[in-house]
């Protein structure tokens, strides 16, 4: 269950920073979806390190292959497996840490549970592993394309104290920095790069906000009571490394108005049953309202610094961990295809569950 | 699967706000509980309505009925039932909706999904269904106490736009408006039951935030990764009616903080690897770290409102919904128990699969 | 889990032998299933105690409240929660095996494993379970009949050493003696119904074997690899009560064969694909071929018999079990409904996920 | 969940017969085990081809590669990853059978499933799959001797009519026939090896019966009701290729005797609480009861044979299949390790769930 994810289309994800590689088991994807391998390999390099100055220079080519589940190019209804192989590992980086925990990493926890611990490059708790997260969430938007055109779309809504104004009509990055940090919003977009290239330079992280909108979903999705849409898509988010909030539709602002304001009156239009404002989010009761998806996902500053921090050892002693190695100054802008990947995964598995449970 | 929450310590709840009643089957837990079932009732009594003039008046008394699992008052492995009738039903309050859709309810969607749906007071949608939560909570609770002496506590943050100051201490509730808004800071608590009040008599209805604490959790729990306890506790949060966000340690806020700042350094006291500070909101990397566990539940306002509102009916005609029948002008107090169970009821799960993974 | 059976759709029993009674929670039915509520009773009505004077002569009507789920006699998708009070219970009966493990029963391995246990008619280990399970099965059968006039049919195929020769056709009853051992064939019912009465005279019990065949599934059902029908099939009949093995077409009388006596050839009529014989049993690769599924399972004979016998009681003493209070000399007639009833559902539960997988 | 096996130790596999090799992930196995992999490797080599002229000449080396979830050849409680090439693939063997359905193999139901399917081999439905089945049980006989000197024995018990007498003292198996049929008891032996020789020249096969014992496991593993050790195994067993029937302790036979004679009465000796024969197979209740677990498990003969055989193609139209390619014409011996590994892998997961839901 750990290391899995859905439950009619499940992702099973292995591999450690610093291990072999890492893979992905695509279990439950219909039989006879055309497999893009170009498409997977680019949502892969949306990921990727080393891209700009403000992300890791760990260099990984982070090419998969692509181990079973398909003829011709089709899949045949059997598990997809997948691998990525590690490349630009350096594990030595990490000799000084592997009896100090580092601050605000999964380090402690990590040992308080097993006993013992994967000191190089987090182990299995890296967010190298958000890998198989990207290609299992691939997958899962050529089956949403092909289910109905359904579209995943994040962006980097939030950096530090930066916030985009307004709501991005369709995402276009033009030029180095609003590809780097992923927001559709020309100034917004420039002084996130600032932000975040001056964290770096002075050795500190930054964190942000990823928002995300579904297109195209038709109303009666999601299973009430406790696989509710943003249940689902909450369990989703709250499993990405360094992730500490989630909200859908009008969210925690939404506390903060009257009932007559926030409810969302219905009306019908060319036959469909639609809504004035859309504080909800696209779903009510748990079910989508066929209203566009919206929701939103708090990303902490990196927990790497490149500062001395004070911590102790596996023996309680006080040491300093000293700030090295790689690392991102801000991990938003390449969660931006993890969190699609993730909201993908969840809408395949809640496609197919709606396919066997309504109607006969 | 959709109506059960939980994979070793499991509910599954069935029943609706104007049938027979609200039922629930607890299976995992442990034998050789003592089942204190004073201290389940009166959690039941938390939850129920008709408790002060800013909730709903329709009586229940909400006394279960224990159907099974237990010997001499104490548990034998065996499933759990439980069942609290319906009482103070008054379905024909609901005829003039039989067909008309109400703005922000699951109405609308309920009728895509399945093509039909049971009108009368919401049918399973109801928040009549968190019964079930609260029992399956209360013998979470009993259990963790056991554990380990770990408690569970929620309380009142927010209303609308009213904050409590600070990080309550003991929490204590004295006088009518303390104990109806369950706030424990005593001039918040007054300002919000003005607020509530105020609004129930425009025929309104506000939202707000509860916050919750988990004492004594040790370090390891949770299971990497798609089963972190954040990821646990969001699905947990977000399967509760009018839920539109949650956040943990830091949150929201915290995008805005630099990892300097951020970071819980390490030390040790007496043997133990404590933090000082806890943005992290007492989980690392998933698994928890020993310290209290701290996250935060925002609530919509309630959707019924005593006023006209547009809609259409099931033909796509447009009509005008009238607001009648009993409501709570106000949620986010009655839905303090709701948030401790589905807490205690997450945590007395990851107890369960810790002790299963973890060790020899 | 250990509660529940199934996936998709989904049953969760609760209730002992001695206790409030027994009940039956039914997730993942599809909205729009007109709930026969005779035909459920009359499921029940077969399984029933009392009915000849070679079954118990506990007495239950065995009368079912539906508590939830439906309006106007019609699923909407809400779970269905069932109840079945206990009626004729003589805990007393039990008195002298409070400490006494009796042999073969659950006795001793619930002990050691829960610590304590409920000795009061076998607790939650009695047959009595089963009410919910033919509860379960009868609204699978409706919900077959629905989605394709499938029909799932059992009866006895053989007592002690009495076997019934050839197959049946069309499964009809005449007289008491059929009626009582729903054994399609009259002079073997008729020697079968002297078997067991002669055994009961004797204080003794006898076992036997229940054949079922389900008629009408189309080709394509069940999951590759680890679902597949029989796995599932066998899973649902071994957790039934005293069952000791199951076999799919040809089984173990399969091992006698060649390759070439056993393999089906293939041959095309009218449009379909059929196979000349049936050695498969309706599966080939787990995945249903269209052809009639056939099945057998094992019961052992009775474990209480009216004799003394030689056990232990809680602290290891050596004791004498004594052969009192009300029992079926054999199980073997009233398992059929049960038989029928897990069958019914695991196909149910097949169908669902079978629209879930398959195709666009 | 087709592609997975196991609730809390769990292996997901993947991989097809001619596509680039076979993978397993086997999550849920505790952290501080010593990987033993030279054993792994002996485990995978008992069911490795060309063993002996009568297993199929298919040459692999089935050495496998060990991807993730260890450090220092200790498991770290992350997912273990392994993946095996195949190398010596004929693809060209099964051009023939492009679009015709081979009789009694799941060509047909793959077809009529996905509506297209992988022809090379039987693809996913290949028992090369069991591969993965065979790491995924050398690891869980790792975790059982661990656990607590518990040890998974298989054997053949018979081959077509040729049944062996009695019951195996220690498994020894000594010169070529026996290692080749894994039959203990030598004249047996050197009778199956001559039938399955005979069998092989004659272009047929055969089918037979597979015995397995469980030493060392307490009394109080398996839950009830619906996760009883039988119905866990029965469910393992019968997702294996080619199974047709499971019987646990007396099985079918048991069905024969009366109570009286089935009965295994208690006794206590040196303190423990043992039965004078075991008709029951270990288990009462579908909990462990401390005897030796006992099952048999059906393999029918298989359905490749080296002669024509009459079937249709995906048009219905009537075809000749000709025999051609390798095979192994009777399965049975290879599949003794495959029974163990399913076997070691149901029970270490038993004793996982064991450890999280019983006492305190």
């Amino acid at each position: 269950m750990s290391n899995s994810f859905g439950r009619l289309f499940r992702i099973t994800t292995f591999g450690e920073s610093h291990g072999e590689g890492i893979g992905v088991v695509i279990d439950g994807c219909p039989a006879g979806l055309e497999l893009d391998e170009a498409f997977i390999q680019s949502e892969l390099d949306r990921r990727k390190p080393g891209q700009s100055r403000i992300t890791t220079q760990r260099k990984e080519s982070d090419r998969f292959r692509l181990l079973s589940g398909h003829v011709n190019g089709v899949t045949t209804g059997a598990p997809l497996g997948f691998f990525v192989a590690n490349e630009n590992v350096r594990s030595r980086d990490y000799d000084h840490l592997e009896r100090a925990f580092r601050p605000s990493h999964a380090d402690y926890t990590y040992f308080a549970k097993y006993g013992l611990r994967d000191h190089r490059g987090g182990g299995r708790s890296s967010a190298r592993e958000t890998v198989a997260r990207v290609i299992g969430g691939a997958v899962a938007k050529l089956l949403l394309k092909k289910a109905g055109d359904i579209r995943v779309e994040a962006w980097v809504q939030s950096i530090h104290t930066i916030e985009m104004p307004g709501e991005p009509g369709a995402l276009v990055y033009e030029g180095e920095e609003m590809q780097a940090v992923r927001c559709p919003h020309p100034e917004t977009a420039r002084a996130m790069y600032a932000c975040i290239d001056a964290a770096r330079k002075a050795g500190n992280s930054v964190g942000g906000v990823v928002a995300c909108r579904v297109l195209g979903v038709p109303a009666g999705w999601g299973e009430p009571l406790y696989d509710k849409v943003p249940a689902r898509l909450a369990s989703a988010m709250l499993s990405i490394n360094a992730v500490k909030g989630f909200e859908i539709g009008s969210g925690f602002a939404g506390t903060r108005l009257y009932g007559s304001e926030h409810n969302d009156p219905f009306f019908a239009e060319e036959g469909d049953i639609r809504t004035r404002s859309n504080h909800a989010g696209g779903v009510l009761g748990g079910i989508t309202s066929g209203a566009e998806l919206r929701f939103r996902v708090a990303f902490k500053p990196t927990s790497t610094i490149m500062r001395d921090q004070e911590s102790v050892d596996a023996d309680g002693k006080a040491v300093v961990v000293q700030g090295k190695g790689r690392h991102d100054p801000c991990v938003v802008p390449r969660a931006v295809p993890i969190v699609e990947g993730m909201a993908a995964i969840t809408l395949a598995d809640m496609w197919l569950m709606h396919r066997a449970r309504t109607g006969f």
